[in-house]
């Protein structure tokens, strides 16, 4: 009954699309513990946990992809049978979106939502760009006030010192209102303007990496970098481009993590001038700074950043952005630069979609994926991806007895302690080996005589490795047999685990 | 800066496509404690955890659906930017088998494997038919030895012992070599045949459903059902109808759980005749049973069952099924037939389709999302969706003082208390109201009176609703108070701690 053409002139090719990775027990563990971290502080926080399904319609989604420098980074999505369009959820805050839309009268108003989760992002090729990574999520949906914009800066800077990150991370704050004020100010109001608009923007997004110079360049006539490639500036007037630099000039006096000296907010007063607009983002930022304040968050934790943009799609007030502040080295020992690690801001619009009236909302989300990658890279204990201790490897020595050996390895299990059989076809060598390669503390050997004398070996695999350093000669080694040895059957259970616990105790599993 | 056209003349309907589900607190808590307990024994058994992506080649997936009623059941599938086709996996078989090939030299052999994760089938509508749920695996690859699918069958029969299911299950196994054996032995071998097995098999598969009767008659004419439908019949000779069903019929002997009088197998060595494969399935049969019986698991656990199919593509070797056995009742009380919560076998061939030598296989397959909705409706206490108890909530009674009543909540977090402050725009009546809603166990009240005093009001609102029911008239109850002390700022924390532990110890939270 072979099939047809089932021969294999050519085997398939296994390998994984780009931008996708697979991800092993050390990996996996340690990000569980970061995950319960940021999982427990939302908790604290009074956020009921949700999930919403990978695929959601394509309408309902909406075309809200926030990365500025992405504009055309792509969903995925596919025909249902009935031809609606389908696609992968790309963030965790659209779906919330129709969540709460679909589901408004049964919440609870404010309503505190948590989610974590897989998002997916059709990304063109490049280093440390996934196509599916994973975020995690907090919002309020239903508050109007900037109570809750701060109680979330807030969040963000406990959640990053839970994860052992205190003093080594930023939260930015700015006001997408602010910012509408300052492009007003500066006689950039109306559609006919709106290129104009988006082009400053960018330039205010880039003040951290191209430095104030390069901000002004791009204000103006544009920018050529080292490459050679050259920006096209935003070709303002030179009275705008004065007030917007005006504006970003004041980063300098915030960047050390001291409070300011004088009241920031004044010149960003100055530079929003007589739009209403403007003021009251100033307004709603100062609100934001006191409470923060007077909850004891300073400066070093939660400061305004005039140059955090966020985007250009669904934010409507205060944005925000949480950014590492220490050096990591690479691999190679390259710096790295991590950017944010958390962003969010407020959208009164996006629930409104589907509902007649607004529905006031802010939150943030972590990139989890990329916070992991980081906090591995900086070494942090939290996620050593250093695995757990292997099972203890019962050794099979004659395949005739396998029933005696699982009966072995079935006392184990029944006492708690993780354990298996070899169920290879190799021989005893071999099977050590295999013993090491799953880090096994210890592996159990028992042969005819053994259990004709109803006893079983038991070898320290973690002290054998111990001895084994510091013993020279193979003969002397087989006469000590270290690290090994020999209990009735009855006590196996006993000693393995009076062993595991040494293990345990050292440090050394 | 408003945009053009943004009016809500038609606001966007918020559903989700048919067969996807959100999913909330309760429910998200109690399947995380079911994945725990599988993964925990998993791990007893020295599996390995593993997350491949939900994106996959296409091609790497191949065509393994497994339902044999379904063939049809279709993947969602998009084209890459280089017009590859990738599909959202169906199972985490298929990707392991693409991991295991990609890793092969790294990896131990038998490598233990475990994963836990959404796949996605685009299945027709239906009731509980997903398109998204929830699986978790375990296989082991590189082992040839049946002692490998003993294994398996004893780790399922663990598994749904520790999720509190024992007696309540049977994990049913048969042998895809049997039953080509069977089909050879009646006479139905060759390609021209391949109908009348695929008929052959469907009928078999259907015997728990249609029973011995059904069976003949889809084997012989075909059959008609109660609604007139009618099913076209395998057409096969009288004998080897009479040679199926006497292979069948040996079921019956066996349902009770009790381990059989005799030697069942002979009878199936019979039906296979002189096929060497089915011989050669049923001696794995034999020392399969053999081992589980030396482990100690009885036929009440384990035991042979001819007419499991499992599916017709990539099984080839032992094949398993764990059934709930006890009835389960629909919310409206009609009896629901959960069928397999698990399924599995071994497939010898799947990652030979990457490599130039075969690697055999076997594991299986647990249906989270199937078996999570069948220990509900049993009422099963491990997955009781009875939320947590939400956060301690503190009234806003005047909002230009939230910065004082977001230090009493920083108070009760920075003591490990869940707890929020009320950010809506509502007043104090609603505030109860949305604290009920929260399940908030305490709410915290402090008026200009209680703050220039230095106090706090603590009200317990799961005393209150107990009191409130003992307690006939208003006035009565404004004169009492009940369960509503007044405390000073400093011991908020001490008195909210005691009183939440009184609930906890009291089980009313």
């Amino acid at each position: 009954m072979a099939k047809a053409g089932s021969g294999k002139a050519e085997s398939l090719k296994p390998r994984l699309p780009r931008g996708l990775f697979d991800r092993r027990e050390g990996d996996l563990l340690a990000q569980a513990r970061m995950l319960e971290v940021i999982r427990a502080t939302f908790g604290l926080y009074g956020f009921e946990a949700l999930e919403t399904p990978f695929i959601e319609y394509t309408e309902a989604l909406g075309k809200f992809l926030p990365d500025l420098d992405r504009p055309n980074e792509g969903v995925f999505s596919f025909q249902d049978d009935d031809e609606s369009w389908l696609s992968l959820r790309y963030d965790l805050t659209a779906p919330l979106a129709r969540f709460v839309a679909e589901n408004f009268d049964g919440l609870p108003k404010p309503y505190r939502s948590m989610r974590a989760g897989y998002v997916f992002r059709n990304e063109k090729p490049g280093p440390g760009r996934f196509r599916q990574f994973m975020q995690c999520d907090a919002d309020i949906v239903g508050a109007a006030s900037v109570a809750a914009d701060a109680e979330i800066c807030m969040m963000a800077a406990d959640t990053l010192d839970r994860l052992g990150l205190a003093g080594q991370y930023a939260v930015k704050v700015n006001n997408r209102k602010v910012l509408d004020g300052l492009l007003e100010a500066s006689g950039l109001s109306g559609d006919g303007m709106a290129g104009q608009r988006l082009a400053a923007l960018r330039a205010i997004d880039k003040l951290d990496r191209l430095g104030f110079e390069g901000v002004r360049l791009l204000l103006g006539p544009g920018r050529r970098d080292e490459s050679g490639d050259f920006t096209k500036g935003a070709g303002l007037a030179e009275a705008a481009i004065e007030r917007i630099l005006a504006y970003v000039s004041e980063d300098a006096s915030l960047t050390g993590g001291d409070a300011p000296s004088g009241d920031v907010f004044a010149s960003w007063e100055e530079a929003v001038g007589g739009s209403e607009i403007g003021r009251e983002g100033v307004a709603e930022l100062r609100t934001i700074m006191s409470l923060c304040a007077a909850a004891g968050y300073g400066h070093d934790r939660i400061r305004p950043d005039p140059s955090i943009v966020r985007g250009l799609e669904y934010y409507t007030g205060p944005v925000f952005e949480a950014d590492l502040t220490f050096a990591i080295a690479s691999e190679d020992g390259q710096p790295i630069r991590v950017g944010a690690v958390a962003s969010g801001g407020r959208y009164d619009g996006l629930v409104g979609r589907f509902r007649p009236e607004p529905v006031p909302a802010t939150g943030f989300s972590i990139g989890v994926s990329r916070l992991f990658a980081a906090l591995q890279l900086a070494k942090s204990p939290l996620v050593d991806a250093a695995e757990e201790p292997g099972p203890v490897v019962v050794l099979v020595l004659d395949r005739e007895n396998i029933a005696d050996y699982q009966r072995l390895v079935a006392r184990l299990r029944g006492a708690g302690i993780r354990a298996e059989a070899y169920l290879g076809g190799a021989g005893m060598k071999a099977q050590m080996k295999y013993a090491d390669r799953r880090k096994a503390p210890l592996a159990i050997i028992q042969g005819s005589n053994e259990r004709e004398a109803g006893e079983v070996q038991i070898k320290d695999l973690i002290e054998g490795a111990r001895a084994a350093q510091s013993i020279a000669s193979n003969a002397e080694w087989k006469a000590a047999r270290p690290a090994q040895i020999s209990v009735p059957e009855a006590e196996m259970v006993d000693q393995v685990r009076a062993m595991l616990e040494r293990h345990f105790e050292d440090g050394a599993a």
